[in-house]
């Protein structure tokens, strides 16, 4: 059998250090600037400005985060204000592929915007893939490149070829390779959404080779369904 | 036989209206301001205003998208400089992805720069695929959605069921699904990448079907392999 076993990649735990918010791996941008001004309301012990205050049992952090990302005050995160929120290391935005591979993931109900309950599993996803990021950047340059790449989809439990792990990173790089030299390397979001790319596909194929010889038979209708649902 | 015969999709002539400079499709935006002050050169018939003169044999008009496009004077297109010049109706930048697969297209040489040749190709390649986003967008919203997607894959000999033209509406839509109503639509951008993946799959699939009975045997790595390779 020539393909990866059951283990999920990541988010894992355990994988670098505990997450800071500044990292070279992403940010969720904070501009308090566009909240208006400040307001004075009741906040952990006294009163001091911040934002709208924490509902009942609310984090008072995450909630600083959420109301911070919902520049308009809507009370929930709109797809503009996610990807303005998210930024790569190098300051880059997310690509509208990942950041609709996010809203498909975390935005359950459907209903195009990210609520408080919601936003709270996005944040921690986006907090445990940057500790595979950093773990697996084990140059610090703030992208993952061949030797990393390679590393972090084995550590996986994937078993690719170096021909595919080539084409994952090309595919994935943030820049178009030239001729000289190996590819530019993958931004965050970029190298988030490949691991989710090769595990979706690989949990497709799976699903299909039932007697897990590592051969398929596929119909043109079920390849294109499978490659087409893969973020 | 359940898929596309060997028709291929557009970029086709005859398509449409002849492509005019400002459409709803998309751009090639011209910043002359940032070609620093216009010189007095030798153009056409006699001394005017204008970018630096075409080489003998050049078409003036094409050599002076040329430059305007190469903004830092270097005598061919980076990456930073195409992504700057190719904008959507709605003045979107194109996709890194979009840039990254008209780069692996069109710098033959692979420099990671487009020369003034290479450009002729890429500039055409747009045109003819404007000419196409136009005629399919039926409603001239300046995107293609539902049944405008259906018609347009159709015309280019892909026999693909409902389902899967949902899923790549869905997968190009230029903004994430809600539960409500149709996906969004899928901008010039993102069409165009979506079609030459459904051209770039099928072909691939084919290539495998070689008794065209519309099945294939494929192990892990040839479908990864496969799907990987495809933009
Ligand atoms: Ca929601
Ligand atoms: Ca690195
Ligand atoms: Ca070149
Ligand atoms: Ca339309």
């Amino acid at each position: 059998m020539q393909y990866a076993n059951y283990a999920s990649p990541p988010p894992a735990h355990g994988y670098g250090a505990p997450m800071r918010h500044h990292s070279n791996a992403s940010h969720m941008s904070h501009h308090s600037s566009r909240l208006g001004r400040p307001q004075s309301v009741a906040y952990g012990g006294g009163y001091q400005p911040g934002p709208p205050a924490a509902p009942a049992g609310v984090d008072p952090m995450l909630w600083g985060y959420f109301t911070s990302v919902d520049v308009d005050g809507s009370g929930s995160i709109s797809v503009t204000e996610l990807q303005r929120a998210l930024v790569n290391g190098d300051w880059t935005q997310f690509d509208l592929d990942t950041v609709k591979m996010l809203m498909n993931i975390f935005d359950v109900d459907k209903s195009g915007t990210i609520s408080y309950n919601e936003f709270a599993g996005l944040w921690k996803y986006i907090q445990d893939w940057q500790n595979v990021f950093r773990h697996f950047d084990a140059d610090r340059s703030g992208s993952i490149e061949g030797r990393e790449l390679a590393d972090a989809l084995r550590s996986f439990g994937y078993n690719l070829s170096p021909a595919i792990i080539g084409l994952v990173e090309r595919k994935y790089a943030s820049e178009p390779a030239t001729g000289y030299g190996p590819p530019p390397g993958i931004t965050f979001d970029r190298f988030v959404r490949a691991c989710v790319v090769v595990k979706t596909l690989t949990e497709s194929f799976q699903r299909v080779d039932t007697d897990r010889d590592g051969w398929v038979q596929l119909n043109y209708e079920q390849f294109m369904n499978i490659v087409l649902s893969a973020p």
